[in-house]
């Protein structure tokens, strides 16, 4: 089906999928499927390899249910309170009599003769002989053998995800162990001739391997064994040979990367060797040059590089495999319908999988996309859901209302929904947010613009914004008031007043002094977007400098952070760019005041909304201010007091 | 607060829970926790003890994010499909010039002088030079340093649970270790002379611990790390040093059992020794007599001895705890609103809980009740849930609407609830119908008439039954054109003729031959409940043959299954009893045939739910009547036959 290099079919995913476990079900590789033997008291989370019966009875003696004395019960029959009956006391040891009784515990044998238990709070004992005032039903507090469970009786059904309680039942029932499904073995093969697998190897142009450990980590989530192989050189022979290898001890084997056209990516070449490709490409992004193989009746997936396609492809074809291969049930993916906070494109014919923020705002559930890129590993952290646009579509219009498929437990209700300018000052409000009151702030940085029409449209909790208006020469209330009707439902709180200025390499080499050395020739810049209130306040203070932007080299390279341009920079793609004090501070750069400016917070929740208050009262603390201050730069001495409104 | 035998203030478990949570927090319990340093390869589920952040820029150089060439943008300026542009195309070690260019990989360093990547499908090559018909605009297609995680950056937050994509992005910010929060360490002893660790040392009036092992299971389910002690004897001493033992070396200690008012319990003497006991006795059923204590600073809790008991007070005053001492959110148990199938009493006073299955019944949800005795492992096994009667009340009445909390992930829709009379067949068609549609079985064993009252009341999908009427001699169809409507929503299918006799023990010792054997004085009978099927076959032949029932010895001993009247006869608690050749067969017992009679089922499915088609499928199959007949005592040979409506 697949030769050489006939790369990109671009199968739809639905089809893939369909191809793949029509193919892995017609082969036999969610039936028959190996078993092991464990003990019981280890068996916990494995999953019966068939129905579980019973080898003894339980109880498997008739017992006493309470401490009390065993009677029979006839002999108590027209005893009651006016009507007294005594009976004897026997020994343990001696037969029983008739208008006998033995004193037994909870648990203890009923003595031969006995068919009934009175309890010890109901019996008068008094020189050997046991008085009771009402009569005993028969087999009244017994316990009864096989009253729980009878010899031969199913206690478990195959396929059954074994528990705590299971495991009581199965040592009971006199199994002491049990016939479980092996867990599937999987070998993670990471390949890559710029991969290292240390820290200290670590140079520009190689890459550390971090996605093996990733998805051996998946492996292990989906209930499989995995075996993280040695990172393999760009050599078709010794890619081919650890596929081979692994093979041999594997009930599944990934390889990552290599999938895509590159002059170095031979996966799906050997793949066609050693067995047959079924897919080579998904039009899904990320994720496309997926390879989904069979070699030696096992599947064989070659994962795209990137780790957050990696992870995606990963949940796509490896996971509901692994579940069948154990016979566990499909996990099911909890979905939540939620707004798009802003427009999202994408492509005809590609079915793009967007990971978003999400929050309650105002009564509607809202999502937030986060960065999109393959290879941001922090999008799949910061997330709380994927949304799924299908390839029908060249994108969605922000508000649209549309699923979006939960990462595990996520209690949309706890989240706080940042959106606006970036400060540091965010991520340690979101520490004491999570210490008080178990909520979890996720920001997304679309500048202080952004910010503001996010609370317009009730899209966001929380909008950091540092605004200068020109005209007034005033901060962000201009702003809000220009943009935003004021209903009473949100708030102008004063966060900080900070230093902005112009980050340079230690030492400056380049005697950066002000923003006249911009439109140097010999100086590269590294810019804000456009809406962000730094690029605002570089842009008034070049006006104000009659300087213009044409002339500075680098000023249409946009990033979206504090973080990012100080980055830049240290990284020597640029020589300088402007932002916080913070920044430079966490990366070990100079810095250059160029001026002061407010930040603060428009705070989109009802007055009684009780979050409102216990943000502000953390902006207000001690404990806050000294944290932030701590950065650099920062001044909160009116932390937490209202703006305007 | 507690002095010896002062047992069972009994508070209600709202206030017991209260003033356990308050004094561990008091404690401090729950802060400054132990952490530990885990590989970040290993710390997959692990808890984060603090924020972590970035020890360096993701990516960490900047990088081509395409197979392609690295140009300088300005270069391209102006370049279009009628204006191609022409680069020279530069060696790697070559120093870059104005108008040249470099051919890069994907990952690549960008080459000194270059600031953006035009991807391989746009360019042209041909004599060296590299030709393009595009301008690229600054940093196309280049991943930026920092453009993911930068430096410094929080990475993580405090008391996160560490995912696959959160261990790809530690290692990529350049951290191989992460301090976690440690598990807690949790000792569980089983104390107990009457306990025992094999099925070898197994005798009437001996137990197997069972409960050590099912609650280290649970330990292990919520995230602690148990050790189980072995077995302590009744002995005060004994089980005070295995205490002070394992708080030297534990975070938690669990005792069970031993902790009533009986002869021998001694746990809560002990502990008022050791340290302070805060509750003994919580007004709950089942689980009564839990002792909560405090010895050098730890908990030290004692579990009643019951394994229902054990593990509802685990999952009560145990499995909170443990999260919060390793700062893991506390876990939410989901609800879900069902109809009561029958009437279930209660003590004002007492929180009971109460097992129930659960399934949907033409559009209604029912949770049918369980077995409640504290010693039935075999409830919690076939359970999807629990309901709690609250202390205020005396009892729910048959279809009161109340919240059930479930047990794990459980689809309430896959659930085919079974009331009625119990038959071995049943089992066998819940693994058919596992197998076919990954539909679950659950059955109530309540005899013939109390599932055509199930029926009746919408409260079960199936319901057995063999009723035979005195006056036709016809089974089980007059008894449903009595009892219930046909309004077309249920159908009585065939299900198997079965063998009904007496079983004895092996050789009859007894000599039994017919039912007029019952009345001999030396036979003692266990007898069905009132309503079942067997109970109203035996009152039917005793008329016949004038027998009375009050000379039977054992007439009014009930049990509620087949199984449980072989198991009361193998066990010697009786010398015969009436049931089905399979369950004789079971247990090893001899089989005296005194009738064959007609089981069927109602089937209560609307005509177009695919479930009827695929029941009815079932047990006309070869493979299902095979799989009965096999038991002993069936004819299969018009399963699946339609007997009325």
């Amino acid at each position: 089906m697949h030769k050489g290099k006939a790369y990109l079919h671009c199968l739809p995913r639905q089809q893939a999928e369909r191809i793949w476990w029509d193919k892995l079900t017609a082969i036999g590789y969610f039936s028959g499927l190996p078993v092991q033997q464990v003990s019981a008291g280890e068996a916990l989370g494995r999953v019966t390899a068939q129905c579980v019966y019973a080898r003894q009875s339980v109880p498997h003696y008739n017992s006493s249910a309470m401490d009390g004395i065993a009677v029979k019960a006839q002999d108590t029959f027209g005893a009651g309170e006016t009507a007294p009956r005594k009976l004897v006391v026997l020994k343990s040891d001696e037969p029983f009599a008739d208008a006998g009784c033995y004193i037994v515990d909870t648990g203890d044998v009923m003595p031969a003769g006995t068919n009934a238990v009175i309890m010890v709070e109901d019996v008068h004992f008094s020189e050997g002989y046991a008085t009771i005032t009402a009569a005993a039903a028969p087999w009244q507090h017994v316990r009864v053998i096989g009253e729980d469970i009878v010899t031969n009786e199913m206690v478990l059904l195959e396929h059954h995800v074994i528990t705590p309680a299971d495991i009581a039942a199965l040592l009971a029932a006199g199994l002491d162990s049990v016939e479980v499904v092996a867990k599937p073995k999987v070998t993670v093969i990471p390949t890559g001739s710029e991969l290292v697998a240390t820290h200290r190897e670590l140079k520009p142009g190689t890459i550390l391997d971090v996605n093996s450990h990733m998805l051996c980590a998946a492996v292990t989530t989906w209930g499989g064994v995995p075996n993280r192989h040695a990172i393999v050189c760009d050599d078709y022979q010794q890619i081919k040979e650890a596929i081979v290898d692994s093979l041999q001890v594997s009930d599944m084997v990934i390889t990552n990367a290599g999938t895509s056209a590159g002059t170095e990516d031979f996966t799906a070449d050997i793949l066609v060797e050693l067995g047959e490709v079924l897919v080579h490409g998904v039009a899904i992004k990320p994720g496309k040059p997926v390879v989904l193989a069979i070699c030696q009746g096992k599947p064989v997936i070659g994962l795209p590089g990137y780790s957050v396609s990696a992870m995606l492809t990963a949940e796509l074809f490896v996971r509901n495999v692994l579940f069948a291969r154990q016979k566990l049930p499909r996990p099911q993916v909890e979905t939540v319908a939620a707004a798009v906070s802003r427009q999202v494109y994408s492509h005809i014919g590609v079915e793009e999988y967007v990971r978003v923020s999400l929050g309650e705002v105002q009564g509607k559930t809202v999502a937030a996309p986060l960065g999109r890129g393959a290879g941001l590993i922090s999008s799949l952290t910061k997330a709380q859901g994927t949304l799924v646009i299908n390839e029908t579509k060249d994108g969605l219009a922000a508000g649209t209302v549309t699923p979006i498929s939960l990462f595990g437990k996520c209690s949309v209700g706890n989240n706080i929904l940042s959106v606006g300018s970036h400060d540091l000052a965010l991520e340690i409000l979101g520490v004491f947010l999570g210490r008080q009151a178990n909520l979890a702030l996720s920001c997304a940085n679309v500048g202080s613009m952004g910010g503001i029409m996010a609370i317009r449209n009730n899209e966001a909790h929380i909008a950091g914004i540092h605004m200068l208006d020109e005209g007034s020469g005033e901060f962000n209330v201009p702003f809000v008031k220009r943009y935003l009707t004021n209903n009473g439902s949100w708030c102008l709180v004063h966060l900080a007043m900070r230093d902005q200025g112009l980050m340079v390499l230690p030492g400056n080499p380049k005697g950066i002094q002000s923003l006249r050395d911009l439109v140097r020739p010999d100086v590269e810049y590294v810019n804000r977007q456009r809406g962000a209130g730094t690029r605002m306040l570089l842009d008034y203070q070049l006006r104000q400098l009659e300087l213009e932007p044409g002339n500075i080299a680098g000023y249409d390279k946009e990033v979206s952070t504090h973080m990012a341009v100080a980055a830049t920079i240290a990284g020597g793609a640029a020589d300088t760019g402007m932002g916080i004090r913070a920044a430079a501070t966490a990366l070990g750069l100079d810095f250059i005041p160029v001026a002061q400016e407010q930040y603060d917070l428009i705070l989109n929740f009802s007055p009684e909304d009780e979050r409102l208050a216990l943000i502000i009262g953390i902006l207000q603390s001690p404990e806050f201010r000294q944290q932030v201050e701590a950065l650099g730069g920062y001044d909160l001495s009116k932390a937490g007091e209202r703006v305007a409104f």
